[in-house]
Parts: C-alpha cells; structure tokens; sequence
C-alpha cells in the first residue's frame, strides 16, 4: 500500500555518519531513507548578551535550520536572496532549539553556548524530525568531547531525545512519511520524545482535515514503537563516535575524507 | 490554589465585541479576561500571485498575527525597527491561518483571499488560541456579509472552530492559563477543534520538562469541556453581529465610538 | 455645502476612552468623528544609547505612528510585509514627536523615555493631528501616574498642545476634513498650537495647488477655533481619567472590557 | 549680530553651475553660501507600475534626497550601512517632490518619469531649500532638452518654485540661516513660493520653543523677499545652461571638465 | 618549509565524490587537502526575467557561493542573521559566475538556466579555486544529464576550466596554500585556466605587500602545472560519473547514503 | 582605430581638482577623460569595534565605492532603494581599500580610522581604477594635514599608488579604456601598481573569452606605461594641494564655489 512497499509500521532505513564537519564540535549526517541533513553542534565560549544582562547563570543552546537550495525537487531561493527568514524554517529552529533545551541541563554547560546547525542535504520527508533526531547526537559528541576535554565535569545531557512523525493516509495511520506520502497525508504529526518515551514536544495538524481521538491514538502507538527503535541506533551512534574519537579520530576523519 | 482564585477547570470570562475596526468586512475584539486582541477580517477581491500562476481555482485565507508594543508589561518593539519578523508571531500566525483554511471551503469562496489580522491589545497568555477563537467569529461575520451582499451563494465555512489552551501547573492539569501560569507552567498545550470536538491542530511543549500520557490525557480532557463552553458564545456572538447588522449597523458602530 | 452636513466651522464629534490599552502607563482612544487612533504612553527607565554616549543629561520622548492594516477602506499592508518603514509614517511620527517635546521639560522627567505608540484604528482623515491631540492627553495620564508613584516631582508638561487640520474645499476654508474632504481638498493645512494659541507646528501644503495669504489667514483662524474647544475636552479627559485611578482604576478596566 | 557679519534680511552668496552632470537630462550645482547640492533631472522614458495599473494618464515627477557621507562635519554613514532611509532624507524628499508636482503639468509631460536626484556634497544649513531651488532649476532645463528634442510639444512647468529658510535666532527673524545659526535658532521655518508668491508649502517647526503670530509674520515677509531674489537669479542660470546648449553645449562641458 | 611538509609545488590531495546532493542536476563534494565544498548545479527551465525583458537569447548560467557556519574554526554567522550578504562571499560567486560562463556556450543551453550552488563544508584555504574547479565537474555531469535526456543536441561546454592558488610565503612562491600558508603569505594569487592553460581569470593581492614581475612569472608557472594535473582528475572524475549513471546511479546512490 | 582617436597607449586627459569637498580632511575631484569620480578621505579619531575587541595597535583605513543614480547613460537605482548593496560595488570598495591598506602604515596613523569615499559623478569606463588613483591623492592630502595639525609624526604613505585598465579590443592590447571600449573589448585587466611599478593587486579576466600569456604581457607593458605618466601628475597634485593650503585654504575654496 505504501508507495516505496513498506509496512504501515516500518521506518526507513535510518544512520547516521559521524565527523561530516571536522570544525564542528561534533557533527553527524543523519539519514532517514533519502532525507539527509548535516546536523553540527558548535561550543563558543560565551552566552547571548541578553544572559549577560540578566544575569541568568549556565549556558545556552540555540539551533538553526535551513534547506540547502538543492535539497529540494525544485531549487530553494536561498533566505538572504529574498531578505527574510522563511516562516517555516523559523518555526522548525524553535522547535528543535527547545526539545533540545528541555534535555539538557544548561545550568552543568557552564558559561557556553551551543549552536545546532541543522542543513538539509535532500529532502525527501521528515527533516524537522531527523533534525531532533540527528542534533540529539551530534550534541551528545560534543558534550562528550567537552568531557574529555575537561572543560566540564558532568554530563549535562540528561535523555536522549529522538523526532519522529507520523500521519493519516488513505485513512489509515503510518509511521516515518516520505515526501510523496507526506504529500497526500490528511493529517501530519511530530513527536519528539525521550528514550523514556515522555512527551517534549507533540504537533498534529489537518491542514485540509480534522482527526479524530482514534486516529491521534494510533499514531502516538506508532510514534512510541519508531522511537524505541531509533533510540538504540543513535546510542550506538554516540558510542561509535566517541571510540572513534578516543583511539584514532584523524585517522577516521581522514579515511572519511578521501574513500 | 489557581493565582487568580479560578477552579482548574474554569474558563476567564469571554466576550466578543463586533464592530471594532468598521472599514474590516468582519471585525471583532476578543477577550479572555484581560487577554485583548483585535480580530479583523478583510476581504479582497483577488488571489495571491501564485495561485495565478498555479492555475490553483478558488480563494486563499492568510492570517498576520502582531503584538501591540503597549501589550505587554514590558514594551515591545516592533517588527519593523527590528527589520525582521518575530520568530513566535510568524509561527503563531502560520498556525491561525492553517487552523482556519481546514474549516473553510476555498472554493465556495471564490476568488476573493481573506486576510485575517490579529493585533493583540493587551497580553495576559492564551493570545494565539484567543486569536484562533475571536478570528473564526470574525471570518464567520464577514463570509454573513458576503452572503449578504451577494457575492457568494453557499456559506464557506464548514464548521466553527475554537482554540482554547491547557497545561501542567504545580503538577496539576488546568484550563486557559493566564501569563501568571503560564509563565510557571511545566508543560504549555495547546488544542484548536471544531464545533464537533475533532482536531484541527494540537502542539504541546514542554519547555523545560517532559510530561506523560496521563498528563496529555487530562489536558485533552480540559480542553475539549473548555471548547463546548466556547463555542456557544461564539454563536451567540455571530448571531449578534448579524442582526444588528441587519437592523442598524451604522447605529451600533456610532454607540460603540462615543460611549 | 460639506458632505456630512458640518458648519465650515464646525468639529467632528470628538472623544477620549482612557484606559485602553492598561498595560501601557497611560493610554487612550481618541475620536475625531470616524478616526480613532489608540495612543498609548509607555515610560521605560532608560534612555537612548546615543544619551548617554553624549552624556545629556534628562529623559527622553519618542513617537512611533502606524495605520493598522485594517484602518483603511482598502487593506494596507504592515510596514514589516514590504520590509520597509512608510515614508509618510516615518514623517508623521517625527512630527509627533517634535511637537511633544516642545513642551514637556526633559530635564524634569529624569533618566526616562516616554515611547508614544500611535496605532490608528479607523481612518477618515486627519489621523496625524489626532495622533499629536491624544497623545498628548495620553502622555499627561502617564505623568500623572508617575506622579501619583512618587518617581517625578514636578509635572513636566508646561503646556497642553492640540494638532487640528484645516484646508481649502471647494475654494472655502474649512475646519477638521474628514477623508471626503481632504480627497478633494486644494490645500492641506496642520496646525499645532498650545493651549494658550501659540505655534508649536504648522505645516500648509497644496498638492497640486498654491495658495495664497489670504487663504491662509482664513485656515488659521479656524485652527485657532478648533484648539480651543479641543483643549477643553483634552483637560476634562485628562481630569476623568485621573479621577478615575484615584477611585478604582481597576473597576474602570473591567467596565471598558466587558460593556 | 549674525556670526556670518549678514544683514539680518540677507541671502548668502547664490550661485548655480549647470552640467555638473552631464549623464543627466539636466543638471545644477546650486550654492547659497557654503552649503552645496548636485541637483540632476533624468527623465526615463516609462511611468511607475501603479499609474500603469491604475491607468493614471500623463506622467511622473519623483525626487531622492542624500547627504553624501563626507558632507557634514562629521562623517555620515551611508543608508545602505544601516540597512534603511534615514527618516529625514525620507521627509525632505517627500517635500522636494511633492512641491515640484504643484508646478509641472503632468499631463503634458506625457508617459515620463522625472527622477530629481539630489545630492548634497557640503552641508551648512538650508540644504532641503537649496535643493527644492536647485531642482526647480535643474528640471527647466531638463525640460528645454526635452522641447528641443522635439519630445514635448508644450512646455510643462506653469511656474518656477523657490525654497527659502527663515528662523528667530536670538529673537530676531532672520533670512537664509546657515548651519550655526540654524542650530540655536528657537524657530526654523521653511518655505517654498511660486515666482508670483504664492504658497506651495510652508513649514515651521519650534523643537524647543513655540512661536507666535507677529513671529511667522515676520518669517514670512522675509521669506517673500528672498524668494523674489533668488526667482532672479534662477531664470538667469535656467537662460544661461539654454544659450549654452544651443550654441555649444559639448564645449561647456569639455571647459568644465578641464579648468 | 612548508607547514604539512609538501613540496613548494606539491598539490594537496585532491578528490571528487559526486552525486552528494541527488536532488541537484549534477552535484559533486570537491576537496584538496582539508577544503571541502559542495558544488550543485540544478537546471531550470527558465531564463532570468532580464533575459526576457532584453530578449536576449538563449540561456543562463549563474553562481551562489556560501561557507556553512561550521566550516571555520570559529562558528561564522549566517548571513540571514547579519541580513546582508557578506561581501566577500559576493565577490566569489561574482567570480565563479563570470569564469564558468567564458567556457559554457550559453546558446546551445537553450532556455534554461544553471544555478551552481557552491557550499563550503570545511574551510582550509583554497575554496574560491576548489569552488570553480568542483563547480567545472559537477556543471559538465549535469549537461551530460541534459544531454542524455535528449534535453540538449551539442554539449555547450567548449573547455574544463581549473582554479588553482599560488603565493608568496616566507619569500618563495608555493602553490595550493592552506589556511596557515595562506594566513601568513605576503602575496595571494588566484588564477582559472582553462584545460589548454590559457588564461580565464587572473587575481593577484598583496594585502600588506607588494610584488614583482618575476614572483608574478614563478607563481604563474607553478599554476600551469598545478592546472595540468587537475584537469586530469576532472576528466576522471566526470567520467567517472557518467558511466556511474549510465550502468546504476541508483545504487551508488545508495551506497553512498549508507557506507 | 580607437573609437576617440587615441593611440593604443595613449591616455585619456587625467586631472586632479583638490578642495572638492570642504568638509572632508582631503579630497579631490578626478577625471580620466568623461569619468569622474568624487574622492573623500575623512580622518575619524577612533578605530572599529573589532579592532579594540581584538587589541590590534594602530589604526585602519577603509573605503565605499557608490555610482550616483545620474552617473551612468540609464539612471541607476540607489542601492537604499533595492535595500541591498550591489555586488560589484562591494567588490570594488574591497579592492580598493585593499590597495591603500597595502601602501599605508596603519601603525604610524595612530588610533585613528580613514574612510575613503568613492562617488562617481559620471562614468565612461575605468571607475575603479579612477578611485584608486584618485583616492591614492586625497588620502595623501588628508595624511598632510595631519601632519601639518601635529597629530601625526611620521608620513604613513610608503609609496603613491595607480590604478589604471588595460585591454583586449579587436586584438589588440590597448591602454585605459572608456565606456565604449570596455563594453567591446574581450579581455579587461584592472591593475594597482606603486610608483615604483611593483604589483599591489592584478586582476584580468576574459568575461567571454579566455587571453594568452603573450596578451598579458603586452597589456601589462601598457599598465606600467601607463602608471609612469599618472605617478607624475599625482605627485603635483598633491603638491599644488598642499601649497594651496598652506597660503590660502580658505580662498581657494571660495574661488571654486563661485566662479
């Protein structure tokens, strides 16, 4: 029924490539099927001013998403080509920034800011929800590389976080739309929960519909399932990353580089 | 235990004010206790540049949300000084337009785009489900006076829809949080649904905590007693507005101007 | 001979609703016929960057002047939309402002700024001397108040001033044009004065048509008839409003909220 | 009394240099002492999308306003580095255009716009009425190229338009006042007059005083006598760049090029 | 001598991954050395307004150059942030632009238009030249989409252009620099060439420095032969491509997403 | 063969006319034939924000290139009116910032900051390279009077600088080219060269062509030609400057206002 043949229940198949940009703290390429974004966690060493002149004490996370102009079956203008941040990618970086900060204990960063880039290399489906998914790692390494750095004692991340959506289509519910399904769908839903799976952030919309108690019910139990299986794979993530990084990351960085 | 002595599951008091911004086709001023904001409904007799170019038939519904630099406590500077649109008003406004456009029927409209502006007047939390509320009532005013007019045959809208917000206050679930609770809340939710109890949108967040089923549970629970009570004023303040309209339109807006 | 029946002479009803916008320090709707202009008063306890670089001494008064998108028989799109501040907007809320200043006392007001905000709510011709009329009565509310807080000692308002346009229609004087009359007007002429009848502002322009001094005698000594009786009303709102938070400022909100 | 040795009715030095541009339709380097403005009139053969759209008949006059950065005594920083049009640029060039308007008969410069550039290369006080002085002249010879060029068959301008500065500087009306007198005077009034004295516009404006009748009297009659000066001097420079161009307008500009 | 000990006229290693972005026409992930950029062309089916105003002629190439945030070593700011695109990041794509363009035969495009995005993923020195070099290779694999689909009859692309960078460091001139070369060098050299080592584009820069004819002849011979051995990865690496895509794109596609 | 009638190495009348922008510390108006371009240095006693946050000792020197709207044959729209900085213009401004910096000591100017401001009044061709040699003078007169006011001990102009074209027109390799040559030619070369003909920065490109060695060296043979005969004018320049201002500033100015 699906048109790339999956069960109703199955998720793309889902990884994760660590080290995409060297110059980040830590970085991860996350893909869900053909959707692909570059998600790198940045530490300055400073807070916002608005910290400063609040005198608010820990850190700062902060993300920021964009749509690479080729991401897209048509070319995407380029923000700073009209002037102005598009409205939806606005209201995707506040999303992924606060599900981020509801995990991480701003108070043990220390006086630092984080920033979350999130750049969709293909879209195909999803990329506010691997954005959750593929940031949650790439901020898990960084803290890591702070920890062996010393630069802070605790790990201030408390849960792991993971995106995911599911939806209404031809009256049934699915998990992990691509962008044909996401397309036709009655009803699109982002979930992002912890590996505990508690809710951070729910968002269901009928843009040309309504659901129902049911449907909201079936998509939640398929919601729960994708994230179980997806939190396994971004903790195998994380700890691939950091053994990479403790015997040889210049040597894997390199290999990387020219396969 | 609520700051302002209300039970946990007891609405502000609503009222809808008709007539607030004569040259509107529909206008109306909404409050939630001391949350104001303005709701006007202007009608257009043209479509956006891309539905033309799209071939797309019918009409279009966009919504523009705005915070009046004197709504809230603390002044707020507006857009146009910034140079940039808020990040929050171009969310909530991407929200109020998609709630609408899912209970309006863009063909019966004909080519004819509604522009729904809400200015808030005073902000006390609840302002972007005030707006979703007080818009609809506002739409709904003006698509009357489009049937009135002759301009269109069919009523467009299928169904009234309401947005009404809950959350988790010193863990307990409550009602239509004012900006005391909401400031303090754990988790901020909020719901718009149809006459008939589906859902158009749902977002939940929980800014700095996670929350539970149960929890989800008892704020849908909330949310759906709040939109029953709502909707009745809602009626009640369309019916209003077409029968002064009727008998002497220009008589209420004088009465309203010099008090 | 004028379209709504008026004396060459003879003002629009005019009126102030104080409290309108009770978040700001002093507020007020004000009315001249069909044009509204919510004017709102905020006091921030602050002074502009470029204060205290130059190391001026005293506070501060700002205007900022906006037609709200619905103030217009046709929809008038916000400033942010086109990304750039209204010439005419820009030139009217400098007048504002300059008139403003040249009476009240800097130097008493303290390290403050007094933002005016004035939002026009419904638009029939003259919204720029309604702005500088009620603005003044909103900014004389906000004194009182800090006042009343024991934050300033002397009253730093030397003299009330009233704006009030005349023009040439049909190649008679006339006083207070609505928007029927100022669209055919030959010339259009803004006065500002005192209360005591001297010059703050004037401003006399013939779009496409010059005018002579006789003519502009004859729009001056209707100015000066129009300040005059403005001003009482000015003084009696400004009483009322005073009055009114002696008594029970919080009781007057409600009444205004829910009529 | 005036720090310049000046009579209290005296023009400064008024001189006008044609060609400075030669790029431009017409163009003049207009003086009044020290303060200096590049005034060039292109003509583009086209009018602005909205006449077109409202199928507005005839043509266009519009008009920018610039101080170079290197103008004043201290640098000005361009608009483009801060992103917006400086809100006194934008007024004044709102007045220069709309008072050209009152004298050109747009209808007979047929489907034309006239852009008036006006830039000031040395500012010294009355730089918005050298400019309205200098453009006034700077389109008449535009206009002659126009007529002489066969384009035109009438010629538009019904009459010539002068702007002059008057003030109270130590209690005193004065003439023309340069930029130290301009920053202490209590009153700064600006006038633009047709060649028979009749009003265009007029202006007056106490930043921190008021002024009273027997004041703008006397601002007045001054105003008077300096634009019947100036009107001399304008007709001789518009006769002058003429001849020029009649005889041989190549080798005035070679002439110019190389002193 | 030099920091990673290369031989004065030694490249950096150098690859070509292609089919990074899929969803662009022909897309390629350039690096030498530590530099790594995405270059995408996407084809349009449409020429730029200009074009069609001016009714020139066939087709449209045109570049967008941009460093990621993370590709420095300190986080940079999006230009969106800023609201303004950086001036130097202006300058690139200008150059890349004019350089693709003097070799594309813009007739036998057709109309159509090439969008080449370039995409800086890490910064190490060299990503003007690695931009048009990369940019070369992924144009050519898209027109030899175009050409494959029957889209275009004669390949336009008369000659393989290179970029490649020279300096003078520590008084002796090198070629290909990485950031610490290119930090200190005195002199900064780009050259494009063609693959018959005429020249396209020749940019040389003492930024606190001078230099002479015969640094000049030194850095321009070891750019010829930097050139020679380029060209031949090019042509590799577009062969490579093509057949890549002629046999199964689809899974090397594939296996690239999940290596 | 040249469309003016000049040799192939022959330049254009070049002159310098001091003083003319009172108001900045040195300036001068420069023609290469019809090209004019406004040259402004203004000495600011500060340094940028960067340099302080970064500790950098001494001072700075930028410049702004700007094309007045009349300055070409179509009038050019205000890069304010487009809301963005035109690319080219941007390019330019680094170029020739770039060049001054290269031949200035920042350290011996002291905490101080040098804009140049590059305004072209007419443009016929060879604008950047006017603003370079131009700016080259009016920097060196603006150092002079510093020197002269004490404020500087030491000359900071190592060497004067020359900008001057060279180019490919029908095959053959011509000197400073004007509006109608650049338009043809099918190489441009731009090139900065001290008085003593060492390189501070070449650029050459081919816009839809490529060049060979053997046009380089010819067009590189005229450049330094051509440098020769513009250092000499440029040193009298200064010089006549300088003595003017030490006899009689103030009268040489008056004499150019009104002559």
């Amino acid at each position: 029924m699906r048109p790339d043949g999956r069960e109703f229940d199955q998720l793309r198949p889902i990884s994760f490539q660590s080290g995409i940009a060297p110059n980040a703290t830590g970085s991860v390429l996350v893909s869900f099927g053909n959707t692909r974004v570059i998600c790198a966690a940045t530490v300055q060493e400073d807070v916002p001013r608005w910290m400063k002149y609040q005198k608010v004490g820990g850190g700062w996370l902060t993300a920021e998403y964009n749509m690479l102009p080729y991401s897209t079956l048509d070319r995407k203008q380029r923000d700073i080509s009209t002037g102005r941040l598009d409205g939806r990618s606005s209201e995707i970086q506040r999303l992924i920034g606060r599900s981020l900060r509801a995990v991480v204990d701003l108070k043990k960063l220390g006086p630092r800011t984080i920033w979350l880039d999130c750049d969709v290399l293909q879209a195909d489906g999803g990329t506010r929800t691997a954005s959750v998914t593929g940031g949650c790692v790439a901020i898990a390494i960084a803290l890591n590389k702070l920890m062996a750095d010393g630069k802070i004692k605790t790990f201030p991340m408390k849960k792991l976080i993971t995106g995911i959506s599911a939806g209404i289509y031809q009256d049934t519910a699915i998990l992990d739309l691509d962008y044909p399904e996401d397309k036709d769908a009655s009803v699109d839903f982002n979930v992002v929960m912890t590996e505990d799976l508690e809710f951070v952030e729910m968002q269901g919309s009928g843009e040309e519909a309504v659901f129902t108690d049911e449907q909201m019910a079936a998509m939640l139990s398929l919601a729960r399932k994708g994230v179980k299986e997806i939190t396994a794979l971004q903790k195998q993530a994380i700890l691939d990353a950091d053994q990479a990084s403790l015997t040889d990351l210049k040597s894997l960085a390199d290999s990387f580089k020219r396969p």
